[in-house]
Parts: structure tokens; C-alpha cells; sequence
């Protein structure tokens, strides 16, 4: 893609009400705009970063054994009463509406009663499980505070898988398989160094409930980590018990901020309880689903990735999300402007993604720019560097330039 | 895929409230479940149509040189009393809702003031125009009645671009441009022959606000119709005056109802003015930039296939759409299990997308799954067929089954 046919602009300046890092950068980048607190629309890059981070979910999730569907944003009251969650005293973050003929309606914070309603309509026989249905689907919550950017929406994306198994034992095999699948997944977007899977329900329970936390200073939970063993507890469960049933003692752990990325519940007979949902088993007895939920938020991922990776001169994407693999600055006159799109043609021919600056700028404003928005190699051709048959190639992260012949830019970036 | 990987399962009756043929053949195959009346859950084979029809329309608004976007669903309430449009008095489409500090949000009918607003930040000179950002994305609108299945939705779908434009000139031949795509999506969507550009507004704008109407028993739309000149006449501007200015008279035309599939509109500086949307032009003069919006439902489009091609046996997918090409019978024993196995492992490595019915069931129910699904082309696996070397082949359309041999038979699908 060429510069010129991006139609946002970067900005010295964010808004003046906006305080988080991660959104203060993209919106400066021009990856998102700020709509109110907590509600961000997507410009062009920001698009495709949420579109790269959804692919590596998806992929993942399919991996599993997940089946993509969408369900929707409107709720019926009846469906949420069946399990006590429609009242704003039990859960305090609906936002609710009304049909035109007064019915009230709720906009889905998650979405486990309309989907265990719905596979009553295709759960009947212990043949028809286990099951995984998942989705990519707008969430709406209505926070009192949201003032983490992406990182804490009042709508924002969502992957939901749940889990339909016929008892605990297919449930927790499955389990496992997800939370490796969870593991791969973050350390597919840059974040595994520093992602811990953490025990987040304590008792007998502890195996089955964990979110995956991410170290941050800007996190806004605290947890216990084990560096040894690539484990944490969260703060609400770090009592005796649970350090018992995990083997390892006070002394081992480090307290630390971490942001959540990301959760998996044992849900078990919960909500088919609530809904009625049963299946007939090998022996013609029925029974209850035994269920499972599993989240990750897309869009808080990509804020976390923002901040995380972000230095004095902008954002650092990673490259497996970075809208673009390399920012091709062109410095120059005609012979410049020539060789520079005929190079644009030959990468992106090879596949590789180039967002190409084809504008008379100053070449400050196009190295600012590169370096804003994040881009991971910058390419430079210009009327000097032609002269040496050389291109200048610099990785966003280091920093650090290195002159290359044609072939060794090409070998590099292949 | 596997029908035994397929959560869904075809039912023979769909619930005794819905009305609309569309949504209940869609229900029976198990392309999408009802949540209410106007609002749908898409289901794996759902989501898969959906998601091509999208990627047929995306295409084409890459092709105009469309940036895709998302905008959010929360709407504040001063961007739209800007243009006069937040009071239910003025749209009667809104679903509003509330902050839980009490502050009034709408749910978006629609995106024009929005992104006026947001454009601001981007727009400033003559060089940053011509612009089109598009996205695809989930629209609320409360009507009061819905019984038209995916064709009238209060939470549906929408690709929507906007133009931004210097002046009517740029504007008129973007407006040629996009309204030559939409043509194309039609015809790549099986839609071609009977979907027509509609005049819809009267007097001296009739050239410049259309609407893409596809003729069907179910429209809600009476449109005029001139077969030879492949053009039609929205009912509400049926008159003298537009009729002189296409040069056609009544006696040519043919009244016929009709589902408006896609709208194409000139806005002019409608919401420029009322937001405030400015930029410098090569003489250094402010001047309102110049608007255009042009919207296409995806689901809705994804009804009308649904209710048009459709016959007593089901649904009849055109192949551009339809979720699978091949819809693989097995009936036998193992020599058939495993031949079909192994076919259908050779069709998937050749790209073919196969849907392989592996489940233990009598013929007659694969039969009908198959049709009522609406696969485009069915391919028998039998110990008897296997004896003769032969394959039996059914495209749905026709359901004329011939016998073929294997190399026939993947010359066919190649």
C-alpha cells in the first residue's frame, strides 16, 4: 500500500482526555479513533492489526476442534432470567434497550445462555458431543470506568469458545488441549516471554479455572509468579490451599502487575442446569451437559501489544501483527522515485507487505512517521544510496542501520 | 468438512412463528437459529455463505479503491443532534441505551455523522481527497414489524462506503464507478439477471441517488421496469418528469415488486455542513467536501439467494456462495467407507471444497440433507457404483443425476 492512499494522518497529539499509553499511541499512529471512553473505532491499520491478531486466534481455535458461528448483540430477557444474570444487581455491566413496541432488551456482555439455549436445539445424544463453538463477536459492557484504552472496553471484540462435553473427564482433556492451544497463541503474537498461565480459582477447583496474565506495570491485576515454573496465582486465590495443591511455597514467588488476556473456565453443569440442557448416554440415562468457556479479547491483546512493546519514538509492532513488514522511505529526485517503485513492485510481488511512503515529505516526517507507527523494517532508497548501489535497512526494535546491496536487502527480507 | 464435525443438524419444521420462507429453509438446514423476530444467529454454515459474500463485495470495493474500516455500534447523542437526526421523531430506528452514569448513547442505524466527525481529523487540504472508507458491520435499526426473515433485520449486517469527494464532478464519476461494482457483485452473486438499477430520487437529482432492486414475489418494493434497457424505476418517483429525463415511457415499462439489495446515494454537503467538514482547495478557498454514501446487506443479500433460488426440496446455493461445492455420499460398507475416504481426501488436496456426509445413516436422509442444504453438486460413493467403476454426480439445480468415471468426475469439479 502506498502512503498516499492511507487516508489517516499521524498527530503530534492525542486527546487531551485520553490517558492510557496504548491508546494514545494508536490514535497518534492512526490506527484507531476515540468514539468516548472505552469505544474505539478502527482506521485502516488498526483493521488490519485486529485482523492479523483474529487470525492467529482463529487458527488456533480451529486447531482444537472449534466451529466458527455468530451469535448476536440483542438478548431476551427470558433467556438470562433462566439463570439469575439478567438483574444489574448480579451482573453490573448490561447496557439494556427496548423493541419500539417497549420489550426490553439486553446487549450480550458473554454470551453462555443464548448459546446453551441454542444447543438444546442440537444436543441430544451423547453422539452429538463434544462440541466447541466459538465466535469473533462485538461485546458490549457498560464500565463504570474505562480509562485503559484498549484494555478495558465498553465495546470491544471478543473470541468466546465454548465447550460442550459429556462429563468432566472429556471436559478436562479438552481443557488442557485449549490451554496449550492459549500458550501457542501468545507466543504467536510476541507476548510469551512474559504470559503466565495463573491459577484463578482456588480448592478443589484450582485446575480448572486459570486466566493468562501478562506482565505490565499498567496492569490492573496482581499476581504471584513461580519464573521457574512458568506459573502464577492470582491475588484472590494466593492462600495456603492453593499454594499446597500447586507445590510451591511463598518464598518462590514474586509479586507482580499483569494484565489478564485471557481465560478459561470450567463452567460445568451451571448453566445447562439453568437452560435444561441434557443429553441421553450410551445407557439411555440423561443427563447434564457438562460445559466449559474460553476467552480472549482481541482487541484488549492489541492494546497490550501497543503498550508493551512501544519506546520513546512510537509503537513496536511484532512481526506476525504489524500491519505492514516494511516502510519503504524514498529520499529524492526522479532517479529516487523510479528505483523506489519499481522496488515496491518487486516486494510486494514476492508477497512481502510494504507500506510504501510516496510522498514529498522531508525525510524526517517519513522516518518519524515509520518510526510512530511501528512498521518492523524500514527500507530507505535514495539518490546518494543509489549512486553506492546500496539501500539502507533499518529494524524498528534496534534501531540500528546497516547498508545492504540489493540482494542481501532481498535475502533479508524473504 | 465432516457432517459428523457439524454441530447443526436439519430439522423438518422450523419455529411456528417465523413466516418468511428465507429464514425458515436457512433455520431447517441449520444455516442460522432465530433469536427474535429481525435478529439471527449465524451458525458454521451460515457464517461460511456470510463470510463469501463479504469477501465477493470486499473485492470489489478494494477495486474502487475502498479502505476497510470499523466503526463502533455506541453512538454519542451530540454528534447526531449536529445533523438533526438523533430524535426518534426525525429516525424512527433507533434502539438508544444508557451509560451507567446515565448518559444517553443510540445504537447506529447507521454511519454518516460519525464519520463526518471523524474524517475531520483527516481531511484538511484539496491533496487528501478523493477518500472511500468502508466497513462491514452490525447495524441495529427497531423496526417495528420483522417478518421478513434475514431480508429485514433489527441487528443485521451492512457494508457501508462513504465518498469524500472535492466537488460534484469527482464525486459523479466515483458515483459511475462504484455503481459499476455493485453491478458486478450481483452477477457474481448469481443475482445478475434479475437485480436492476433503480432511479429513486425525482427532478434534477435522478441521476444521482439509485437503488439496486432484484426482482422477487416477497419484495416489499414496486418498481418499472425496462427489460430492453436493463434499467427500473423506484415506484415513488414513477412520474412525468423522471420519465422525460430517462427518455422511457409508461408503455415500456413493466410494474413488478422487488427487494432493494443495494442503495447508491449522492449526499452532497448535507453532512459536511452540519458537521462541519471543510477543506482548502488549490486556490487556498475553504469548501465543503463533497459526500456520497452506498450501502449493501450482506445478510439481507444472503435471504434473498436464499428465498430466490430455492425449490421444494430446499435450498440451491448458487456455487459463488454456497458453503460447499460437494456434498460426498457414502452408502456401503468398508470398501465404500474407505473409497470415500479416500476420494474425499484427494477433492479436499485439489482446493475442492467438500462437505462429506460420513455418518451412519440410511441414503434417503443423506439424500435429503443434501438438498435441503442446498450443496451444489452431489457425488454418490456405493459398493454397487464402486463394482462398476462409476460415480454418481447430481448438481442441485437440475437434479439430473448422471454416472461418471473418476477422471469424468474430477474433470467436472476441476
Amino acid at each position: 500500500m502506498k502512503v498516499s492512499q492511507l487516508f489517516t494522518k499521524t498527530s503530534k497529539t492525542a486527546p487531551a482526555d485520553e490517558v492510557s499509553k496504548n491508546a494514545q499511541l494508536l490514535i497518534r499512529a492512526g490506527y484507531v479513533n476515540k468514539e468516548m471512553a472505552g469505544v474505539y473505532d478502527y482506521l485502516p491499520l488498526g483493521k488490519i492489526v485486529l485482523g492479523k491478531i483474529m487470525d492467529v486466534i482463529r487458527e488456533e481455535m480451529n486447531g482444537v476442534g472449534g466451529s466458527e458461528i455468530s451469535l448476536t448483540a440483542l438478548q431476551q430477557k427470558d433467556t438470562w432470567e433462566a439463570s439469575g444474570r439478567w438483574s444489574d444487581d448480579v451482573m453490573d455491566v448490561w447496557f439494556k434497550t427496548r423493541l419500539a413496541n417497549g420489550t426490553e432488551l439486553g446487549l450480550a456482555p458473554t454470551h453462555e445462555e443464548p448459546l446453551t439455549k441454542l444447543m438444546k436445539g442440537f444436543i441430544s445424544s451423547y453422539k452429538d458431543l463434544p462440541v466447541y463453538p466459538y465466535q469473533f463477536q462485538i461485546k458490549f459492557r457498560n464500565e463504570l470506568r474505562s480509562k485503559s484504552g484498549l484494555m478495558r472496553g465498553r465495546e470491544f471484540w471478543m473470541k468466546d469458545l465454548y465447550s460442550f462435553s459429556r462429563n468432566q473427564e472429556e471436559h478436562d482433556a479438552f481443557y488442557e488441549k485449549i490451554s496449550e492451544a492459549y500458550a501457542r497463541v501468545y507466543s504467536r503474537l510476541g507476548l510469551g516471554a512474559i504470559t503466565y498461565k495463573t491459577f484463578a480459582s482456588g480448592g478443589s477447583f484450582a485446575k480448572y479455572s486459570h486466566e493468562f496474565q501478562t506482565l505490565s506495570p499498567v496492569g490492573e491485576d496482581k499476581i504471584y509468579v513461580h519464573e521457574g515454573k512458568k506459573i502464577a496465582i492470582n491475588e484472590e486465590v494466593y492462600n495456603d490451599e492453593v499454594l499446597a495443591d500447586l507445590g510451591v511455597s511463598r518464598n518462590e514467588l514474586v509479586e507482580r502487575t499483569a494484565v489478564e488476556v485471557g481465560n478459561i473456565f470450567t463452567l460445568g453443569t451451571k448453566f445447562s442446569d439453568a437452560l435444561d440442557l441434557n443429553y441421553t448416554d450410551e445407557a439411555g440415562k440423561s443427563k447434564r451437559v457438562f460445559m466449559g468457556s474460553y476467552g480472549i479479547g482481541p482487541s484488549r491483546v492489541m492494546g497490550l501489544i501497543a503498550e508493551h512493546f512501544a519506546d520513546d519514538k512510537g509503537l513496536v509492532w511484532p512481526e506476525n501483527v504489524a500491519p505492514f513488514t516494511v516502510y519503504l522511505v524514498r529520499i529524492g529526485g526522479e532517479a529516487a522515485v523510479a528505483h523506489a517503485d519499481e522496488l515496491y513492485d518487486e516486494m510486494t510481488s514476492k508477497g512481502i507487505e510494504v507500506l510504501y511512503d510516496d510522498r514529498d515529505e522531508r525525510p524526517g516526517a517519513k522516518f518519524a512517521d515509520s518510526e510512530l507507527m511501528g512498521i518492523p523494517y524500514r527500507v530507505t532508497v535514495s539518490d546518494r544510496l543509489l549512486e553506492a548501489e546500496r539501500y539502507e535497512y533499518t529494524p524498528r526494535a534496534s534501531g540500528v542501520t546497516e547498508s545492504l546491496t540489493r540482494g542481501q536487502l532481498l535475502a533479508k527480507l524473504g
